[in-house]
Formats: C-alpha cells, structure tokens, sequence
C-alpha cells in the first residue's frame, strides 16, 4: 500500500478520508454508513475510554448497560426527542429468517415472525433508561442516581464520513435523574467541564464551553452545554455535549419522587455523551501531511523501536540493547513497541510509524551501539537528535510532556488566529467565507436570522458565549439590540 | 423491598431469580427477553472484562469494533452458521419512522424506507469479520491476525433468564486467522486454557476442559472446545467456548494467502467467546439462602464498612476511625466502601451487604473504639469476630486470600461429590434423574444414542473427556464398543 497522502492544501477532506485509512484507524464496512474501528484506531479509542471513564468515576457515577432495542411506544413518549431521531431509526419488524423456498441456499424473511410491535435499535437511550428509573425512584432516598453506558447507537445517516457521521458509533452516554432543578444544572455543568479538562488535557485540544441556541438543543433538552473544537481547514467541530433535560422525560414517563417533605415532585434529569467522533477530532487538530499525530497521553504506544542492521549478529546485538531500553521504559510506565520484523526494511517502519503518529521513534544500529547514541525522531515536529543512552530515559520523558504541551499549544494559537470579530454582515461573510474559523459577534436571539444565515452561508451558531455585557451591542446580521454574544462558524 | 430469598432446597431456580434482582444485578427490561444490568452487576462485569481482556492483550491479541449489523447476502454466506443463527435473528428491514397520519403523536414505520436488503442484527460476527478480513489478508506477513471484539450480540430466544439466556447479551468474540491448521487448533486451544485458568483463578469456579460433539459444536465449526461448569443443583452450564473453524470462513468468503512457498492457500481460522452468562456461573457457583457470595477478585469492593452510631458525635468518632482503616486498604489497594448514609439503619445494611455478597464487613462503634476493635464478618463462612484495630489491615489481606481459596475448594469438592462414574445404563439413568450432576462415562460415537439419550433424559454430552484408553470399553446406553470417553448431564 502507497503510504502517500494528499496534500492538506490540496484537499483537506480528501486527506483526511485517507489518512484515517492509511494510518489503520479504521475503514468503511460492507454495511452502509457503518465502519470497522481497526486495532490501532481501536486502541486510541480504548485510551479515549479509559481517561474518561476514570473521570466519570471520580466524579461519582457508576456504569450500567441498558438494552439496545428500544420498543416503537416508548420511543414515542417524550415527544420532541422523537420527532427529532425518527428519521433516522433503523427498525427491527421481524425476529427469524428462513430458508427460502425457491433457492434453498437462500435465506428470507420469516412473514411468520413479524414482531407484534417494532422495536427501534436505540439512537440514544433516554426513552428505555426513563421507563426503567420509572421503577428506580420512589423517594429522595432514590436519588439521585448518576450512571453512564457505553454503548454502541445507531442513527441512520444519509452522508456518512469514518469517525464524523457513521450510521452506528460506540459513545457513552450519561444519564442522571435528581431532587432538584439546580443539582440537575449542576451535574450537566460538571460534565461539560470534565469534557473540557479531558479534551484540553489528553486530546491537547482547546475547546469552546458555551450553550447552544434553541434551534441546535438536543431534542428533549432544555438546555444544551457543549464544548466546540475548531479543526485545521477552519470547520468547528462539536466535541460533547451535556443535556440539561429539566423534567421532560419525568413527565413523559411519569417518573416522581417523594420529597423530604412528603410532597411528590416530577424527578430532574441530565444527559450527556461523547461519541467515536472525538477520534476525528484528535485527527484534524494535530495530523500534518505525513499522517496522524498523536499527544502521548492517548497514543497506543508512545515510543517505537527500530532496529537497523545487516546481518543476524547485528540484529541480535542491537536487540540485546533495544531490550534493555524497554525494560527502563516499561518500569517508568511508557509503552513501548520494538518492532523487529524482519520482513519489512528500516525505511518502511520509519515511514509506518511516521503516518500512524507515534510520538517518538528511536532508531538504533551498529554504530550506535559505537558511540552509545541512539537516533531520537520526534513525530510532532519531524526533528531527528541522537541522544546519549545514558541519559535517553530522562530524555524521553521530559519530550513526551513537551509534544503534549506543544500540540496544545499550537493548537490553541490555531484558534486563537482563526477566531474573528467582527462587527458588520459583510465583514462576517468575508470572514465566513474566506478565511473561516470561529466568528465572534453578537446575535439578535431570533431563529429567523440563525435560519438565514444558515441558508445563505451554511454557518451555523457553534454556541452561545455569554447573554451578559450586552448593552448597546447589536446583531451583525439584522441590527436589532443583541441577545447574545455567540461563536458562528461552518460546522462538520 | 423485602430482602428474603427462597431457599434453594425449596426452588433453585426461584431462588436464582430473585437473588439476581435482589442483589441489584439486573431486572427484566421493557423488551422481551433483554435485560437491565444493574450497576452492581455490571461492575462485577467490568472486573470480569478487565481481567479477560488483560489475558487475551498478555497473549497478542488487539481488540477492534466491527458493525452491528450485517448484510442478509454476507450472512448466508457459510451456510451451516446461517442455518444455526437464522432462526433467531432480529432483522432490521426499514430505516425511518414517520409520524402516523390518524395519530400525529404516533409513529409508524415508513413504508417508503425499506432497505434494498434487510441486515440482521449480530448473533455472532464470523460472517462480517471474515467479509473484512477478505481484504486484509494476500499474504503470509499479514498472518496470524489475532482480533478480540467486546460487544452486544442478539439472539431471538424464546425463553429467558437473566444472565443465563437473554435475547441481547454482552460477549466478547475473539476471531483470528492464522496461516497453518496446527497453528488455528493450537490458538483455539490456547484460550480454551486462558477461559479455564480465568474460572478457576478470579471466579473460583473449576471447570473441565473438553470438546464438543459434533451435535453440540458451533454451527460452522470443525471442532469446539469448552470449558464446563457444575451448579450447586446438579445441572452443568457451558461457560466458555473456542472453536477451530478450519477452513470453512475463508472458502465461504473466498480469503486466501499467498505461503512463502509462493502458493496460494485458505486461511485457517479460530473463533471464541465468553458472555455475562459468565456472571449467572458465578452467582450459581457460590451463592447461599442469604443471597449472592462473591469471590474477592471479583467483587465491585472487597470490604464495607457500616458505622454504628447513637448521636452526631459518636457518628464523627466512628467516622474518624473509618477513615483511617479506608487509607491504609487503599494504600494495600483493597477497594472499600464506607455507607455512612443515615438513611438506613445498620441492621439493614448488614442484610444488604450479605445479600450484595461482600466478601468482608467491618462493623464499627462507640464500644468498639474504647476496645480498639472492630467487628470482621466473614460473607462466605458467615462468622464474625472481633479483631484487634492493630492487625486489622493483615487480617483482612489474609482472610481475603483465605476466602478465594475457600469458595474454589467448595465448588471443586462439590464438582468431585458430584461427579458418578457409572458402567450400565440403569445406573445412568438413575444418576441423572435422581443424583443429577456429571455422569462420567463411555459413548459409542453415535448420533442416535445422543439424540435418544437427550430425548428420554434431557441430558446431553457436556464435552468429550479422551478418545484415548477406550479399548474394551462399551457404551454406557448401546453397549456397543466405547468411541469416546464423555461427561453427561442435564445443562443450562
């Protein structure tokens, strides 16, 4: 396989589409819209699920399974959030195939085992986690109750992209129900904020916090917190959300609880989740034209090993020290791969290596072994630096934490130029238009300018910054006294 | 909710069921035949997937994520796996609801979204994955590839249970691919060790090794090894599966390799699975009338604590103390639970802790901190003692390591009680019906006397011990020479 990519410039999606296949990420699957996470993508997910898992924990929830089959009534009964997936529902009419009588080789739909009702494989689970927290809650004593799934969804998309817009993903999902209004705001405020810590900490990627408009809530929200990312070609990406849901699911599956005063009250809920598509996110904040690059923190192995030689007397003497490098990383917790297959050359592990985003690569021969160096190549700024053996394990740690805090960096600095004001419509259409990037401005509240923005730019509010200090200020696009001041941009 | 159990004397499989709603685990779901789990419970199934998944990654394998559903055409493809899922599959044939034009807050399906081809939802992934690995393989570098997948499965089963059977379950399904048929049978193999090394050490639950007959094997596979667990009732339950698949995927999806002879051959395969009915063996293996007992390097914590306390005051003593003893088990890296809520009284608590299944409670009050005592109930042996607050935390790491111990010698003392040695057929019926356990004993090979022993006892070949030392042995039902050595009995 040509491990040649496109040219950001050239074709930034077109780039992207490669590289995620070329970097073994993942791939399109015989089923449509839906893809095959490889191992390597995998296992960055995997870290993905660790570091958030670990946070959801400390912050006191407990995980759960809830089924994947969601029954057609129940998924009706929270009105709004059913009208806004039903167009996209895969649905299950049928539980048994059969041979098919013409062509015994053949399988068709039993007509027999047609299901009395249609059950919707869950696009988001609120509708069969209500039902159930229907029997959970009874008293304040019940709450509140703080569980996050795992889980794969599925949602059929028309344009699907690998990791973006997939007909089934794997997220988790949160789902909280509570005594009160304010403990409610407060838990989906809290997740907002462990998605924020987590996509600055681990992905080095700087997000938005802020809130979106009525017209871009989740449906069956009532308030949506979200945090925003802004990717290379100047397109923002939304990284999470957190549902401030109010009591609109208690309401449509009756769910109350009995107050410490006796009194029976409708329960408070949250939800919020992540998806897979936090993989595209890392991908366009960092990679560059030679492939993937990863922060440490979330790269299936942060050093690999290669092994330069001529001979087996060679292999086996450069081996001897590559083991023993391992043994010194694996002891301060580094992971490491030593690649020593002889079936492919130096120059094409090096090249792998390069598209797949290893952080750091040694490369180490016979006259290494000489002079007690090894070659030391840095993913994220492509340098290469022999270094010391002696002093190579301090090294390298103290280049992982540079590589985190340097992707960060530049990344922050990405957005910061590429984040605009602008006081005017023709300033906010040149902007939108040429340069993109997040437009920072003010907005009059009404869905009618958001619809027509969106219908003559394709810009949409990413989220609301603050509805404070907005005095005297007016709306870029129809003049009238702002709501609000807002992040526009085009979106993925 | 009343936390009293039916005795197992009285109705084993009562008893089950409301152990396993009881002890929080899981509950019957709004969908037919799926389950709830239950925070408890799944936490007991994250230990169970952290410790598998750590054998299988020590052992070289990745894990990865392919689709949910597949293509009814890729499905068919290897005929004797279709043929034994077909009859229980979900099968989605639309993909968009649409409101109901007689009841605009009902939905209907859409009779305009029908899918060209309907896709059934996974009963097993052998048919997508060997549809992917199709283009991953041309040559012998690209072998072995050794895949795990964590993931839900479904199966239309008529009748369920919690754990036991469940219409979706979670599993995790291994499939790998390998250039030479010794390798694919030692692979299988290897995990079919891994599956039983797993029992024995973490679930101290001892299981015999074998394989399947042809009748009991996976459908599409040569050969199905198996590890086989005894309940407290008599009745055996398969807890794990390995099969060697030959070469039958790769010719049903036409994947080849080229050897390094330069010759082109079918790829070998293996596929292998264990699923949260591992957690209905488990609950079935060590569980008492008072509910669920769990071996230590299972349970979600290993310790509780439940303060005893008159006043606020005496609260804040107890609690000082609880604390202490909290910091030095986590510093040994015994996980722990302080209920210090004041909701519920201490009495109930101790009941909801035996009925969790904790291996070790620390009851702790005014008395106790004049004496500098605490009170150490031990849940498998359900004895108390009063231990010195000095030798506390070496108290509890021994009676911990003592209690694994304890529960695998009972269930392997259990195993061998119950394990009958019978030589003629009055014998084995006698044992079956009256005695039940695993009948130990010689089989002609045949089919017909499978199926004629199955139909008249319901017990069934729950492996095939040797095909070795057979000479001048007979059958135990036709009297006709012994082909096989074989361990029968009535089965989950």
């Amino acid at each position: 396989m040509s491990k040649h990519l496109t040219k950001r410039s050239d074709n930034y999606s077109k780039w992207y589409n490669e590289l995620v296949v070329k970097a073994d990420l993942a791939e399109n699957s015989a089923v449509r819209g839906c893809m095959v996470i490889k191992p390597y993508g995998y296992a960055i997910w995997e870290k993905i699920q660790g570091e958030l898992d670990k946070m959801f924990k400390a912050t006191g929830h407990e995980n759960a399974y809830f089924p994947l089959l969601v029954p057609k009534h129940l998924f009706e009964a929270e009105e709004k959030n059913a009208e806004g997936f039903a167009k996209e529902c895969a649905v299950v009419t049928h539980y048994r195939l059969r041979s098919d009588e013409k062509d015994k080789t053949k399988l068709i739909v039993d007509p027999q085992a047609k299901l009395e009702e249609e059950l919707v494989i869950r696009p988001t689970s609120e509708a069969i986690i209500w039902n159930t927290y229907k029997n959970w809650i009874q008293s304040y004593r019940d709450l509140p109750i703080k569980i996050n799934q795992w889980a794969n969804v599925m949602r059929w998309e028309m344009r699907t992209r690998l990791f973006l817009r997939t007909s089934e993903f794997l997220w988790q999902e949160g789902h909280t129900a509570h005594a009160s209004k304010d403990e409610a705001i407060e838990e989906a405020k809290l997740i907002n904020g462990i998605y924020a810590k987590f996509a600055k900490e681990f992905m080095a990627m700087p997000v938005i916090e802020g809130v979106k408009s009525e017209s871009e809530r989740f449906a069956g929200a009532v308030e949506t917190y979200c945090i925003e990312a802004l990717m290379q070609d100047g397109k923002a990406l939304q990284a999470g959300t957190s549902h401030f849901l109010g009591q609109n699911f208690a309401k449509a599956f009756d769910v109350k609880y009995t107050n410490q005063e006796g009194k029976q009250d409708y329960v408070w809920a949250t939800s919020w989740g992540v998806s897979t598509r936090l993989m595209g996110a890392l991908i366009m904040s960092h990679s560059d034209d030679n492939g993937l690059v990863l922060p440490p923190k979330l790269a299936p192995f942060k050093v690999v090993i290669v092994p330069i030689y001529r001979n087996k007397e060679q292999f086996n003497q450069v081996s001897e020290k590559a083991n023993e490098i391992i043994e010194k990383l694996e002891a301060e917790n580094i992971s490491v791969k030593f690649d020593n297959r002889d079936t492919h050359k130096p120059g094409w592990k090096f090249a792998e290596y390069e598209m797949k985003g290893v952080p750091l690569r040694i490369g180490i021969g016979p006259k290494d072994l000489e002079k007690n160096t090894v070659e030391l190549a840095r993913r994220d700024k492509l340098t290469k630096s022999f270094v010391n053996q002696n002093t190579l394990i301090d090294t390298i740690k103290t280049t992982l934490v540079d590589i985190q805090e340097n992707l960060y960096q530049n990344a922050s600095d990405f957005m910061q130029n590429n984040t605009h004001q602008v006081s005017n419509y023709n300033e906010f259409k040149e902007t939108i238009n040429n340069k993109g990037g997040f437009v920072d401005c003010y907005w009059d509240g009404s869905v009618e300018t958001e619809e027509k923005i969106k219908k003559e730019l394709k810009a949409t509010i990413r989220c609301i910054l603050s509805v404070e200090n907005i005095e005297g200020k007016t709306c870029v696009f129809s003049g009238n006294d702002a709501a609000a001041r807002v992040l526009y941009a085009k979106a993925y």
